[in-house]
């Protein structure tokens, strides 16, 4: 070991560590959370880190290549992955379980990883909370998810003002989607493929297929509305769309009444539940998309008996959602308040959850249908937001330090130590090797506010001295000051040994 | 999609889900050791699961190749792993960031992997909950950890009787080996390396390593003690082992009169902490073994000023630990009885947590001596043990199930839903296409303690159902008291609509 060059100690990219405050706030946010997922019988599941890649199956968006997103590995001749969701690894478990009794109500929170392009604040190990609840096929499931998500932004403190619940349905989109297309010539899908350098082999004969993965794209344009805007969407539903830093992105060479449909659905009127229902009757003609608006029906008299109204949960026809398993409806909760990120900007959050119904991805192990719905909290984004909402936040420190001025004496300070813990007070001995000095630096440094502090005359006398360091602060801060507060309530005293336990609680007392 | 065959829904080897009561549980297990380590100063951190192989070295006990032990993979040219414990994560962070106030406690809960043989209990991810102090160079931060594992132990319930801290000393051992081998010939080594088939070129022309890898395989040996016994042991260190299963383990082929020397130390009386180290000094002859004996006269001392006596920290000449990084004190914590493990088989538990001094780990990276110590806590291990210990253990389900059997009258089941929920009540609405038996039996499976059932009568009058499904349950267990209880305490009452939120309070104080 010793005769090695030093190895550089460095994290993968995309990898972070977590300090304490932030972590012990992620804990708070959690439970809070958790409170309300028990309310509505959301029982917890801890699957593992590691799954059978083939198992995970490949269902994240934006990206077109097998495997791509995903730390895959292959141990002892098997293919393995990270996880990169919790709804894949539920999947499993409920086709492994077959005598789970449905509805099967959990909740999981976990990191989740993906092999994607890391970036300020886009880590690949990040934290996400679901529920799911599998094994109910109507859209009160649907309306339950969203109850529960509103109840949780409430529950962490946010006003109903400050966020949205905003649910549409993939069954009304591929409605009108396919409304649009239905004069589609086969030209345009030529154009399509062409564009895409698509493998023509594994798509040829099947036309099926092919259109299917067209309407894909056509989901994941409009998807990106919150991004590039109404006129990049239109230009990536024509021709395609050159984004500012030059680069362009091949459209997919809808015609001009086409887009316009799409277009009008996508700018109807959301402001209430009922208006969004009215106006999209109007558009939408199938079968599929009359059964979509149906569900929504339910949701909206699912949400009023509840007691939700507009202001808390709307109908938005921009919701779409990355993923290509939904199957009905699907929904988002935004802030709608701009947050203070890690680099102080302040800036317009958008998502912190999104989820909707996957009816067929169960059936992928089961062969049968089992239906579920569920949502995914992102929780890493919304403890940014709740961080900035939090008073005082706790730093995890110890409240008080037991100073070593003399070494030779070590029993007696941790004699006190041990008094002050059993006491209930989080203590913290000086283990280091530095003078007196250094000790209430680091008292400073570790954010304590008590030093206990006993040297040779202390030990004489059968006393100890209490330094307040949080008001040794503010004496410092405020210098004019000094003397009055001085007089007052001087930041260090004398008390008598056998006091130590009262004295320190006193001065802590001051500072709660 | 669906075209495809079915795909197996399955678990890599090793791997496993933990359900709602597990998890509960785990959850209130490290809550409590969490405010332990908070009492003493120790600020939480959490390191990714990903880190680069070289970063987190190959430290694992009993296993001779590199990255073996390891889950290892390569994404985008670079080799990563899983951390397969969190110290080497914790070296990393500490030299990573130069500027952090030392000493530095930190603690740190979460899975770790190890691509080992999996069998009954031992799987490849499980949970470690480790606390260290980086930066403190006295063996007053070894007693510290201990006193802290102490606590923690008596946090949970366990009685002083009922657990040890047990402590030994790299330094002593290392001084016992050399004084052993004091007499060591060439020929003994050479027996060694051939009988290991050991890559003799690797270790060629370095005397000095061949004889590091001996000393550690002779510790190794000596760390089998739990299982082998001091037969087992004698053989290891002499000409080798034959086990019940007919496999045979070479031995380190140690002359009789150096085996002597070391059983004596191992059978040393280590029944108080005073006649420990009245009689290892006796032994102890070399100026490293010393040091070590002096390190633990320290600890006895400290232990003594903080109030733990023999009852729960002892000294003890069996304790080696596997790793090799220890150049200090060692120490592991024990159950002294007997748990029932998840087979439903008493056993006699051993070790749940264990640790030691590593003060050339950090230097790895460092060039420059960092000194540390700290000790990990078994979290899957222990929880079998305090899952025995803890009288009612709280499964997660929901209190209450709002069945639901006019579906029409959704609305009106939500609302009940909701009101239950506001008023602080964990509720399940039934959302599954079932009649009013299967939703009873549902609840009973969920361990569900109270049904509202609402059907047309109810609706009409004003009124709902209750049905006390515990009260239910004992009915049906003690079938002769039947018709007393009936008269008692019927287990199902109907009550008006408005005091619904009242009556089904009423009904889960009875089972509190």
């Amino acid at each position: 070991m010793k005769s090695e060059d030093p190895i550089e100690p460095r994290l993968p990219r995309g990898f972070r560590d977590i300090c304490a405050q932030d972590l012990i706030l992620r804990r708070r946010m959690v439970d809070i959370i958790q409170k309300v997922y028990f309310r509505y019988g959301y029982m917890p599941l801890e699957t593992p880190a590691v799954e059978f890649l083939d198992v995970l199956g490949k269902f994240l968006p934006d990206s077109d290549q097998p495997e791509a997103g995903v730390f895959g590995f292959r141990i002892e001749e098997q293919w393995l992955a990270l996880r990169y969701d919790l709804t894949a690894p539920l999947s499993r478990f409920v086709a492994m379980n077959k005598d789970l009794p449905l509805p099967f109500r959990r909740c999981q929170v976990g990191p989740v990883w993906r092999l994607e392009k890391p970036g300020p604040g886009r880590y690949r190990e990040f934290y996400q909370f679901d529920i799911d609840i599998v094994g109910c096929e109507t859209a009160a499931g649907d309306a339950e998810i969203c109850l529960a998500l509103a109840d949780s932004l409430r529950a962490l403190g946010f006003a109903d003002s400050e966020f949205l619940i905003r649910i549409s349905n993939r069954k009304i989109l591929n409605s009108i989607v396919e409304m649009a297309l239905s004069d589609m010539e086969t030209d345009q899908l030529t154009r399509y493929l062409q564009s895409r350098r698509r493998d023509r082999m594994q798509l040829s004969g099947n036309r099926d297929r092919i259109r299917e993965s067209y309407i894909d794209d056509i989901f994941r344009c409009v998807d990106k509305l919150d991004r590039v805007g109404i006129d990049g969407v239109t230009d990536l539903l024509g021709e395609g769309r050159l984004d500012e830093t030059g680069d362009f992105t091949p459209g997919c060479f809808m015609k001009k009444n086409q887009i316009d449909y799409i277009l009008r659905f996508l700018q109807l009127d959301c402001s209430t539940r009922r208006s969004f229902l009215a106006d999209a009757a109007k558009l939408i003609e199938t079968a599929e998309g009359k059964e979509g608006l149906a569900e929504l029906e339910t949701m909206d008299g699912n949400f009023s008996a509840a007691g939700y109204d507009d202001a808390v949960i709307r109908f938005d026809s921009q919701i779409v959602r990355g993923l290509a398993y939904y199957t009905g409806p699907v929904f988002e909760a935004t802030l709608t308040f701009p947050v203070t990120d890690e680099s102080g900007r302040k800036v317009q959050f958008g998502s912190v959850a999104g989820g909707g119904r996957y009816d067929s991805l169960i059936e992928r192990f089961t062969g049968k249908k089992i239906p579920a719905t569920g949502a995914s909290i992102g929780v890493d984004r919304l403890l940014v937001a709740y961080s900035g909402r939090v008073e005082k936040s706790d730093s995890g420190a110890p409240a008080a330090l037991v100073t070593v001025m003399d070494k030779t004496k070590l029993a007696e300070y941790i004699a006190m130590a041990a008094e002050l813990r059993r006491a209930g007070i989080d203590t913290d001995l000086y283990l280091g090797s530095k003078g007196i000095r250094a000790q209430i630096k680091y008292a400073d440094q570790n954010g304590i506010k008590v030093a206990v502090i006993a040297g040779e005359d202390e030990f004489a006398m059968g006393q100890v001295t209490l330094k307040d360091l949080k008001l040794g602060a503010s004496l410092s801060a405020e210098i004019s000051e000094r003397d009055k507060w001085r007089k007052e309530q001087p930041a260090q005293i004398q008390v008598p040994r056998a006091r130590l336990v009262e004295e320190v609680r006193a001065i802590l007392k001051r500072h709660d």
